[in-house]
């Protein structure tokens, strides 16, 4: 299979969205009813083999992305997989340095260009019967330095440094795969949703601590004194030994953030998530000048747009953790880039999870940095959600705390094609026979 | 008219495309071959006033944007314009803080939510009979000041800040209505685009000159010894008096950027613009601090994604030239924004024009900064390019190096029809009867 062609004859991309504002599972003080959804990308090959991607999203706008990936299907369709494969920043370039698309900056521009890149490698992957880290475990560090554009982060990262620093971990890749055979990264999930009575916590908490997880997330950015209410009963229902992070996703300004922060420090916080806007670099600069003795780091990246802002709140020391997203960026390329810059800086990798399999693609993520790029377990954390995973044939699942180390070939993102008929906007079951106005309440909160 | 309800009944949305990549015209380091391009918005109401907005694009992905106007269409068709005007927030947090929405970011949505703003302005000024600065210059200034969205830039901007600056330039604002009721702000002009030779930039500064223009600027950023002799050619053709800026659009990393700058501190340059990516906030301010003894300083903003970036830039002394868009951002409510921070720290105003019919837009910026928020023509100084004005019923007019001030109603933005019918993409006479390899060049130069 490998050695013989494999050319991409089709593409067809899905809107897929799931009504999950009924339960109101993932809100935040921003999005008040997501409808947890996917733009889903299949490229079709002759070899039957089948590239598939996500991006994404929380409901209406799904369709946006879908158009744009459609658009840029017409630059791989009836390309060979070798072409890719001989050199990905290739068909990097022609998408995100296209001298015309390019105007169309981050968003869902370059959200599109990464569901192109990554159905790629997940082709490129299943070509070889590896899940997709092993793929990136067994690419040289030359390879590796090669598919980035170094263009915005020289700065902070030189192809010598990516290739320095990957051949550095080179003799201890083995024996780190060896380790990571069984289970892989470490996991935290979220216990305090918005939505939830103090019932509802304790209960999810006790329920993940059976599953052996010690480090649980809360949702701030409420009521000052409810958040700080929350936060002490949190800590009181995990103990002082467990890992307790707060998420005030993007909530605040820099002024409010620091007022607000300020009354959690008792608390022995690992990190505050998203305290203010995702690109608000300078905003960050201060607030870690400002908080520099407190337990916690902040943590920031899930919706940052492209590796010149993550660049920024890694070498300035921002950031302490390093939260990367699969599909917000422009694919595996550009994590790349941010988890080499990451290690460069001592930045841990703590991907962000959730959303509609997106803990398929992290967990893939944080398997290569563990064993090839930072080359430890001893500082990161992966978020896990267990949320949607009846949607794909191959769940992620969780032991003692940590991922089990993923083996179905490319992302594992394989969706049930039953969920997807009946997901499929507007026209699936699920909601075609909802009324009109349940199905326009994306637009109208 | 201002009286009597005006309702939105339809929207239609145009993919206007201009090959104007047959000339070269407006090319850069980037964008090789643009294609100026317009999505342009046409909001009809029952009043027979047309509220009308572009975004502006350089060829494919122009459509990308189209579809989401479309899709934001459904938030105003069937309202009132007064509904509009009684508080334009409420429309902009509609749109921007949209809870499903606001997944996509800037880029694509941002510049889509901004059509929508912009073309409801247009239909306000023109239901008062009034250009747009002076329907800005005669807000009061709480209602200005309560157009913005404070929520990430009150470290930069209060409500308070944005009301007492406002209110401080009031008592002059009829003297400086009327000395720039004639000639509008100061204008300048690119002479050096990259496809031109040294004998038709020096016929360009010419026929400027006759104009009365005493600003110029060139293109940089190919190679780095002609870029210095092309810099050396046009100083030496305008005199030591004139000002004489140079526009790297992003084409640097930040080391590369030292070197490259360092070479050009011999020739008196105004300012060095872009000479890094658009949202690098540190890089800026490291190059701000490494080049703080030279003539020139930094500009930057043309597609800079959201007032956070502004903010950073602004605030930092990272940029000494603010050089907004009037269609990146999310429309008025944004750059005013953007204008009143750039007013507090004293950076001048210094719009980035061209395109298609965004120096008519920018021109309207120029006059209410320099009449109501700066409150002077010292130091601003507005990009102005004659291209593509046989596209508009209202041309841009320059007399004695200036605009001359601008009194068609609204944005001054009506098509000619014919214009339009000629040039919609892909069925105008323009492009239907292209060969087809012409059309495709869009995605592969």
């Amino acid at each position: 299979m490998p050695n013989s062609p494999i050319r991409i004859t089709r593409a067809s991309v899905i809107d897929l969205r799931v009504p999950t504002s009924d339960q109101m599972l993932g809100s935040d003080p921003f999005h008040k009813q997501p409808d947890y959804s996917s733009a889903v990308l299949h490229l079709e090959t002759d070899s039957g083999l089948r590239g598939v991607s996500v991006v994404f999203t929380v409901g209406a706008g799904t369709d946006w992305i879908c158009y744009g990936i459609k658009d840029l299907c017409q630059l791989i369709i009836g390309s060979d997989l070798a072409e890719f494969t001989a050199a990905p920043i290739k068909l990097y370039r022609r998408l995100i340095d296209h001298h015309q698309l390019r105007w169309l900056h981050d968003g869902v521009f370059r959200m599109a260009a990464g569901a192109i890149i990554n159905a790629m490698f997940d082709l490129w992957a299943k070509s070889q019967d590896k899940p997709l880290w092993k793929l990136l475990v067994d690419l040289e560090p030359e390879f590796v330095a090669d598919c980035i554009d170094y263009r915005n982060i020289s700065d902070a990262l030189t192809r010598d440094e990516a290739v320095e620093l990957l051949k550095s971990r080179r003799a201890n890749v083995a024996q780190r795969e060896t380790e990571m055979s069984t289970l892989g990264p470490k996991a935290y999930c979220t216990a305090g949703w918005l939505g939830l009575t103090d019932e509802e916590i304790l209960a999810t908490i006790r329920k993940l601590q059976e599953q052996g997880f010690d480090s649980f997330k809360l949702k701030v950015g409420r009521d000052s004194d409810e958040d700080v209410r929350r936060i002490k009963f949190m800590r009181d229902a995990i103990g002082p030994d467990c890992n307790l992070m707060v998420d005030a996703n993007q909530y605040w300004g820099v002024c409010e953030a620091k007022e607000h922060v300020d009354r959690f420090r008792p608390f022995g916080l690992k990190w505050v998530e998203e305290p203010i806007a995702r690109d608000d670099v300078l905003g960050y600069v201060e607030l870690s000048e400002t908080f520099a003795d407190a337990d916690f780091g902040f943590a920031c990246g899930e919706q940052a747009a492209s590796p010149v802002i993550f660049k920024q709140l890694i070498k300035s020391g921002a950031i302490k953790f390093c939260q990367i997203d699969a599909v917000r960026v422009a694919g595996v390329n550009d994590v790349m880039a941010i988890i080499l810059m990451a290690a460069k800086y001592g930045v841990p990798i703590c991907p962000h999870g959730g959303g509609i399999a997106l803990c398929n693609m992290i967990q893939q993520y944080g398997m290569w940095d563990q064993i090839a790029v930072s080359g430890h377990s001893d500082t990161q954390l992966v978020e896990y959600i267990d949320f949607l995973q009846e949607a794909v044939s191959h769940p992620v699942q969780v032991q003692d705390g940590c991922y089990v180390t993923p083996t179905a070939p490319g992302w594992g993102l394989e969706f049930l094609p039953d969920f997807i008929e009946r997901h499929q906007y507007p026209d699936g079951d699920v909601w075609k026979n909802r009324a009109a106005d349940r199905k326009g309440a994306a637009f109208e909160v």
